[in-house]
Parts: structure tokens; C-alpha cells; sequence
């Protein structure tokens, strides 16, 4: 009950954009070297910046990736190509700083937060690594069976994305990005879309960390029976989340608003994310205001998962790793669009003609 | 004369890739902690760039993008936004160090070594910059009325391009990329790639510097004179580059030819890159071993020319500015793809499960 009326609070709490900001990011923009709007998707990211943090010059120094690790109790019916067991390992290689998104990290300059939300088993600490353990359960029951967890159970993993989202934010970060890990978390990623738009699993679930294609159809088939047999409600979000989600996609959804409502910049890593993404969206579509999308995942639902929320993804890699690597290549795009936003010569500055009378 | 044969040799020294290299590189890549090719493009780069330098851990840490400049006599006809003195004050730009890709460069560790060509006013030197002046002509003749410029000079700006990229490989340029200015620039490499491929003007030309749309059929309707009265041989593609095209087109080509033959990956911008790189592929489809596509240009043709070559843009930004902004964004993700490659732990090193038996 009192994580129902703190995600409320945060819920209402997501704002608008600050136009004035935008304006002045724009104008500076035109001001640049270049002809007006010729460099894209860049001046975009610099203007949408502003609108978020209200400054024309927008500093993202300060780099969060949040990785949120749970397990899936659906994975009993062969829907992944890995063992469960691989989700507490990669947690131990996220906090060691060998696994992918480490490097990739390291390289964009950001820092890495793993979450336990719901690991099957414990995950030894390791110090001097940032790990935050909330154990909402060892991971979810089957969804081809019966409710994932209890609506307390996703508020609570709602929750735990928020407040770890605050603490980073308070801490300093000025962008954060979300990441997975769960073994068999395609499989919930879809029934939760699909649940959530109507959107029939055929076009949505794909071969996830690599299922053979006989193998997928079976998939297809569990993700259906999930909707069949729980009967999420699609105008309620946390409803959906509880009954065919996983604990990672709500804490996920979690960061996303915990972000929005402090006016930080949010990141939307690939499949995974994008469910959580739009549980997220469609519990207040205002954090559209506060989302990047980074890449268009190779998995399949991915593209229908950005259009559902009106976002375009700006890297076309063909990735499925999830952990946030999509977001973290995204980061260095973002990070470039600050650059020129603050580096560039104007025409004033370089003494540079303009355009030739029309 | 002794151009062409310069240029010929070059041609010939263009080999295949290691494909050893390759098969050792991709067994990295599966014995890395995540599912076999799930970092998709990541993995690709990877994987040829050890092709290309027959090393399984490639390092690009000495990246240099090199921006060819040159000014075009078809502006005359209003086929730009921009006045042609804008050419020369960008060169100037792009010296003190103020430009888009300067700040591009700056962040993703690259040296920016800008190349005259054919700027039509001669360009004050600049201590400190590294800048080569090889003014083959100053600017092209009028392409809608005859050739831009003689067979000689068209073999002058190729060689030029291969000796710079030489020389830049030389002093230990581990990767290049290639970037361009040159109002009506965009006039010109469409003629080229129309030349070259028989693809009818409508499909390709764009708006440019951003062009008004009426003037745009006005722009076609150019190219197409400059097809008419030039009679290009689309067999031969140094005679189109001196007939339609532009210094810094054909410079651009040689860069990319000068790269290939000495075993250098090649990221090539957008739209102008992109006619020079055809030219090149027809010179000799091997040069598509040692060239990486960057971003989908927002300019209208430039799709074309990518699948003309078979080649797969990384970046969807919507960018249209040239000047190398493009391929410095790719510089970033092929600096991630080799530390993917060097930094990520094994499934051995971090005891993790492999996939489940199916």
C-alpha cells in the first residue's frame, strides 16, 4: 500500500518540457556553423536536453547505467536458449566488470549500478562494486501458469527502480540509461507488450539470446497462454506487470519514472527495456518527454514497442545482448550532441556568410 | 600520365582480407561472456577489422579524418543555399578549430588533417593545423555547360587523396575516415553517382545545404544538363569524376583507394563521401573490404549509393552536413567494437554456463 501511493506521487510528479530552454537551445543551434538543422537527430537530442534540465548548455558529465537483474519462472518450459542459472553468473561479471556492458561503460565514460530485484539466488557482494540488492522474490513464479507475482510484489519492484533512480540523482548523475539481465525475460518482455497493446505474440516474440526456430514457436505459444490464463487488464499497467511481467521489467519501468519526475534524461536500452518502457509510458505518457531510445534491437517487437511510444531509435546495430549495451553506444551520441551544442563557432564568431538571398 | 600510373598501382595493390585473422577474431567474439552474435555489428567491425589488419585485437587508437575541400562552377546556377566564399571561410573553420567536425574529432580522439584541392580563393595557412594544399585547379568549370576539369586534372585530385592518405598512414593513422566541404557539392556527386549506376536524377538529387523544394527541380533538371552535354563513360570512372564531378569527389575516391591499398579501414560520411567511395568501388570492388558505411545521410540519394556497394549504414541520425561529422560518430563504434573485443571476459575466465542442451 505505501508503494502504491509513492509510484502515485512520482507518477503525478512528471512534468513538461521547459519550451523557453528549447527555444534558446534552438536559437544557439541556428547560430552555429552549419546549415540550420543539418545535423539531425544531434541538434534534437542538445534541444531536448534543455527542455529537461532547462539548460542551454546541457552537461551529462555525470553517466548512470542501471542494470536490473531478475529471474523468470516460465523458463521451465525451454523458452531460452541459456540455463537460469546464468542470470546470477552475469550478475557476478556485471560486478567483476568483465561482461559487455562493463566495457562499453568504461568507454562512454559512465557508471554502472547493478540491482537484484529478484535473482533466483542470493548474489555474493563484492566489494567496491555499486550494487544495490532489493529482493522482492527469488524471482517469478510461472506466467504460463498463474499471476508472475502479487500486485504488492510489482509495486514493490516499481519501487525499488524509483528509489534507485532518486539515489543515483542524488548523487550526482545527470543521465541514466537502463539495463537487463534475466534469463527468459524476452518471453515476459512480450506478454507484457503484448498485453498491454493487443498486439498478438506471433509479432512480437522473437529468438531472445538465440532460440532455434522450432523452438520459438513453442514460445509463442506460452506467451499466449500466459494472456490466456491471467487476463491482464491493458489500462492498467501494474496490473499487467504483476500478472505476465518479470521484476526486472518493473523495476526498469521504476527508473524510467524515477528519472522523469526528477527532470533527469533516460535512456532506453533495447527489448527488454522497451516492455518497461512503455508500462512506464502508459502510466504517465509525459515520460516520453524525459526518453531516448538508442538502438533498434534485433529482436523482433522491438520496432512496434519504440512506435507504440512515438520514439526513434538512433542506432541500427542489429544487437541483442540487452544489459544496456544499445544504451550505452547511445550515450556517446548524446554526450557528441552536448559537445556541439557547447564547442561550436557561431557564424558571428567564425565571420562566415550566410545563406545566399532566395 | 605518371598519375595514372601511380593511381593504377594502387588500384592493383588492393588485396582480400585476411580471413585467418577473421576466423580467430570470430572465435573470440563466441567465447566472450554473452550469446553468440548478440552484439551484432559490434561483432562484425570486429571481426574485419582483424581482416583488414590481420590482427585478432585491433587498435585504432591513432584515428585521423581527412576533409577535402574544392569549389564548384555549377553554383553559378543557384544549386546551393550557400554563396561559393563560404567554401573557403569553412576551410578556415575547420583550421581554427570551430567547425562540427572539429568537435566531432575532438571527443572520439581523431585528428583532423584538412586537404585543398581546388578551393577557388587560396587558403591563408594557419600555423599549428594540419592542412595540405594541393589546388589542383580553383574549382570546377560549370558541369551543366562541359567537363569540370581535364582527365589530368581528375587523376591530379585522386592522386592527391591517396598521397595524403599515404602520408597520414605513414605517421601511424590507424583508421581514416573521409569528410568533405565544397558548396554545390552535392550538385556534383550526384552527377557522378547518376554516371556511374544510369539511376535517373529524381532519385537522387536532395535539397542539399537545405534548397527551397522549387529549387530543387531546378537542381535536377541541372544535373540532368550536365549528364547530356558530358556524355560520362560509366565504364570508366575517372572520366565521369572529370566530367561531372568535383575535386574533393575524386579526392575523396583516392583517399579510400590509398586507404584500401595499404591495408587502412576507411569510414566513409555521407553523401559526398558516398559518390567518391562508388567511384572507387568501380575502380575496384575490393575497396569494399576496407570500407565501413557510418550513418544514412538525410540527403535523398544517399541509400542508394550504400546499397550500390552492398553497404549497411550504423548511425540513422537524419544528419546532412558532411565534413566527416558522420564517420566521426562510426569512429566511436568502431573504437567500441575493438574494446568489446580486448576488454569483455570469456565464458572460461568468468565461470559461466554455456547454452542449455536442446
Amino acid at each position: 500500500m505505501k508503494h502504491g501511493e509513492f509510484i502515485k506521487n512520482v507518477i503525478d510528479a512528471i512534468g513538461e518540457l521547459d519550451s523557453a530552454a528549447m527555444k534558446k537551445a534552438a536559437a544557439r543551434q541556428d547560430s552555429l556553423t552549419k546549415p540550420q538543422g543539418s545535423l539531425g537527430v544531434l541538434e534534437e537530442i542538445a534541444i531536448k536536453l534543455a527542455g529537461i534540465s532547462g539548460e542551454v548548455f546541457p552537461n551529462l558529465d555525470d553517466k548512470c547505467v542501471i542494470v536490473i537483474a531478475a529471474d523468470h519462472g516460465v523458463t521451465r518450459h525451454g523458452v531460452s536458449a541459456y540455463p537460469s542459472e546464468v542470470t546470477a553468473q552475469m550478475v557476478a561479471n556485471f560486478m567483476r566488470g568483465g561482461a559487455a556492458i562493463n566495457v562499453l561503460a568504461r568507454y562512454a565514460g559512465a557508471r554502472v549500478h547493478v540491482v537484484d530485484v529478484g535473482v533466483a539466488s542470493p548474489i555474493p557482494p563484492i566489494s567496491g562494486t555499486s550494487f544495490t540488492s532489493v529482493r522482492v522474490r527469488p524471482g517469478t513464479a510461472d506466467i504460463s501458469e498463474g499471476p508472475a507475482m502479487s500486485r504488492d510484489e510489482a509495486e514493490a519492484a516499481l519501487a525499488a527502480g524509483i528509489t534507485v533512480a532518486q539515489r543515483e540523482i542524488s548523487s550526482g548523475a545527470k543521465v541514466l540509461a537502463t539495463g537487463d539481465m534475466g534469463i527468459g525475460n524476452t518471453t515476459a518482455s512480450a506478454a507484457v507488450f503484448c498485453a498491454l497493446t493487443g498486439i498478438p505474440p506471433i509479432e512480437v516474440v522473437g529468438p531472445g539470446t538465440g532460440l532455434e526456430a522450432e523452438k520459438i514457436a513453442h514460445k509463442i505459444a506460452i506467451v499466449e497462454k500466459a494472456l490466456t490464463v491471467n487476463r491482464p487488464d491493458c489500462r492498467d499497467p501494474v496490473d499487467v506487470l504483476s500478472r505476465v511481467g518479470g521484476l526486472e521489467i518493473a523495476g526498469i519501468a521504476g527508473v524510467i519514472l524515477g528519472a522523469a519526475a526528477a527532470r533527469t534524461p533516460v535512456v532506453i536500452d533495447g527489448f527488454i527495456s522497451g516492455a518497461g518502457a512503455v508500462a512506464a509510458y502508459r502510466l504517465n505518457p509525459k515520460v516520453r518527454n524525459f526518453m531516448f531510445a538508442s538502438h533498434l534491437s534485433e529482436e523482433k517487437g522491438h520496432r512496434l514497442m519504440l512506435q507504440a511510444m512515438g520514439l526513434k531509435p538512433m542506432l541500427h546495430m542489429n544487437m541483442r545482448l540487452g544489459e544496456g549495451t544499445g544504451a550505452c553506444l547511445a550515450f556517446l551520441l548524446l554526450e557528441a550532441a552536448c559537445r556541439i551544442q557547447r564547442e561550436m563557432a557561431t557564424f558571428e564568431e567564425a565571420s562566415i556568410s550566410g545563406r545566399s538571398a532566395q
